[in-house]
């Protein structure tokens, strides 16, 4: 059984210091004293016309190239219901987000796991897998600060990835909610904005505003985001408008850049802390310090069995999550560590235990 | 092109003056102070747990037996994805409400229309249907203040259909959003209540509260909910915790009674109000005045042309949805007249006009 006070690495979500919660309270005030019909009524499958609108103007883009969703994943599962039918083929990084892959392989995809290096996807490796034939419909792409890996594609791999997607013609499907949270290096533009006609961009505004708000958006060719409203209209009519009235409102208001600069900062000294951590208490776990996002990725020696580490370190009052959940195969030796949801002080302590047990599995072993 | 002050009798939706926009905006102000913790983050895909209690209390049943979703709609296609495959049986009124039977024929159910009478689904008819060998795996039914006839299911034909469930091996969808709207007459028993193991149960809070918060839920057997929870999870992680927090608080507070009680005392004035502007001005016209909800359905001459007037209708400035939308054929001289949204005046000019329309539709055939 775990200890009351476990530590968790394990979900990828701010806690609660880091969100502007009298902000929200504000905006909301504001959404219903501003339109109050707006934000009550149905409205339509599009979104909220504010947001959607604002949406556009920051990605230089009609509201035509725009649907606002109850939340990024709800979008993912309208593209992939556009887009990906049974045995079609799509290219996924390897690692990649976990519920991706469910969600891919639920609607009977043929996956390609293309390896993820710290620069991105492997270009050439996936070059290779289209020389050889492979035909994909489409290729997820978290260019920054990935789930789980922490890694940014750079731009040389952005540009070769949309000749690739020219030439072999698969939608780049660009899921980009941590895009906002960088906090060292620079600022690479998304592949949206360097070739609208091959991508889908996806984002959200949990790591932004709020997980429980719920409001994430695409923005494509608008013949496809026709067919995503339609297939929302008939799903749910229309998404959460008192939620994305209070989105608006608060992106409107300039409450968002300043929650934003709050929870990069926040960030920025949690992955100081733990890669100190790391290299001071398990100093065989190699890693790549993020410049932004939530997310690190550890790979221990190779004789690791994670899923051993993962039970010793739960008995130790720890959490994360194992890197085999975000693999079709292998990765036994690596574990995804969240920052996000933990303090420095949790920080140095979950090190620790986390040591602990990765020592006491080897102890174990030899 | 209709004319700029076109009036809507066409979709079911309150008018902005019976929806309690100051008492949303302090269950918000409420939500973000009493619990900022749970309305901000994800939460899970059974709902806001406050409101998830609160649910379970007014239906007597145990928490596991609900899940709150994002509007009523999504919780139906979270239920037809789980009962309904390619080819399965359901059995739906006649008429009834056009999106559901959009959704259940998109999934490619065999659909058994079954006429709604004035007391509800004609359960003579429906036994007839399962004693020729109907094997429905599912019939769905709008009880109270049927949408789009503003029917209600009697007491004797709820037995009577709880009866057939249990002989024919059938579920009772149990659509009941307008429950809460009765304005004249007695409150009767849910089916959910009579038989809390072949019934599931889906109701909203968009016509108590506000259709933009988007909130629904479904109450059913606790394995056919967990199998709903994973759906949702897996779909959007999980539903708007601001939305329901708010909702949750305007429940709580009071707000909700004193919501009712406007929201009853507004379309009981709009029925009045209608049922004698047509009994005026179109006499020829048959209709059951409802005793709650949004929604009559008229009845016109058997040789009226419904597409003609309503063409007709819209040149002279008023909107209505034509009975066929409702039917998987006929009904042709068929109406639904939505009183939720104007106001009385608007009701007496609209049926000027709609009394126009028809008119001079049937000066045309004679």
């Amino acid at each position: 059984m775990a200890p009351s006070d476990t530590i968790s690495f394990a979900r990828g979500a701010p806690s609660l210091d880091i969100v502007d919660v009298d902000g929200l309270s504000e905006a909301a005030r504001r959404a219903f004293a501003q339109d109050p019909a707006g934000s009550t009524a149905y409205g339509t499958a599009v979104g909220y016309p504010r947001l959607r609108e604002w949406i556009a103007d920051q990605h230089g883009v009609s509201v035509d190239n725009v649907v606002v969703t109850n939340g990024s994943m709800q979008a993912d599962a309208f593209l992939f219901e556009e887009l990906v039918g049974e045995g079609d083929e799509v290219v996924v990084e390897k690692p990649t987000y976990d519920r991706t892959l469910l969600s891919l392989r639920q609607r009977g995809a043929r996956l390609h796991a293309v390896e993820l290096e710290p620069d991105g996807i492997d270009t050439a490796a996936l070059a290779a897998l289209l020389e050889r034939g492979a035909r994909p419909r489409l290729a997820h792409i978290i260019p920054n600060f990935q789930n789980p890996a922490g890694y940014t594609l750079s731009a040389p791999k952005r540009a070769d990835l949309l000749r690739l997607s020219a030439e072999h013609d698969f939608v780049v499907f660009e899921d980009d909610p941590y895009v906002a949270l960088r906090f060292s290096g620079q600022t690479l533009p998304t592949m949206l904005s360097m070739d609208p006609e091959r991508v889908v961009y996806a984002s959200s505004f949990s790591k932004t505003v709020c997980p429980g708000i719920r409001v994430g958006y695409l923005v494509g060719p608008a013949e496809l985001i026709s067919s995503v409203v339609q297939r929302a209209t008939n799903t749910y009519i229309s998404p959460n408008m008192v939620a994305q009235a209070i989105v608006y409102e608060f992106c409107h208001s300039g409450a968002l850049d300043r929650s934003i600069e709050t929870v990069k900062r926040a960030l920025a000294q949690r992955v100081q802390v733990l890669t100190q951590a790391l290299t001071q208490e398990l100093p065989e776990a190699r890693f790549v310090a993020p410049e932004g996002g939530y997310f690190m990725w550890v790979t221990l020696p190779q004789d690791t069995d994670v899923h051993a580490v993962h039970q010793a370190a739960a008995a130790r009052g720890v959490a994360f999550v194992k890197g085999t959940d975000f693999l079709l195969d292998g990765g036994e030796n690596t574990l995804r560590l969240a920052y996000s949801g933990v303090t420095p002080t949790q920080i140095e302590q979950g090190v620790s235990r986390l040591a602990d047990a990765v020592h006491a599995c080897a102890a174990v072993r030899t």
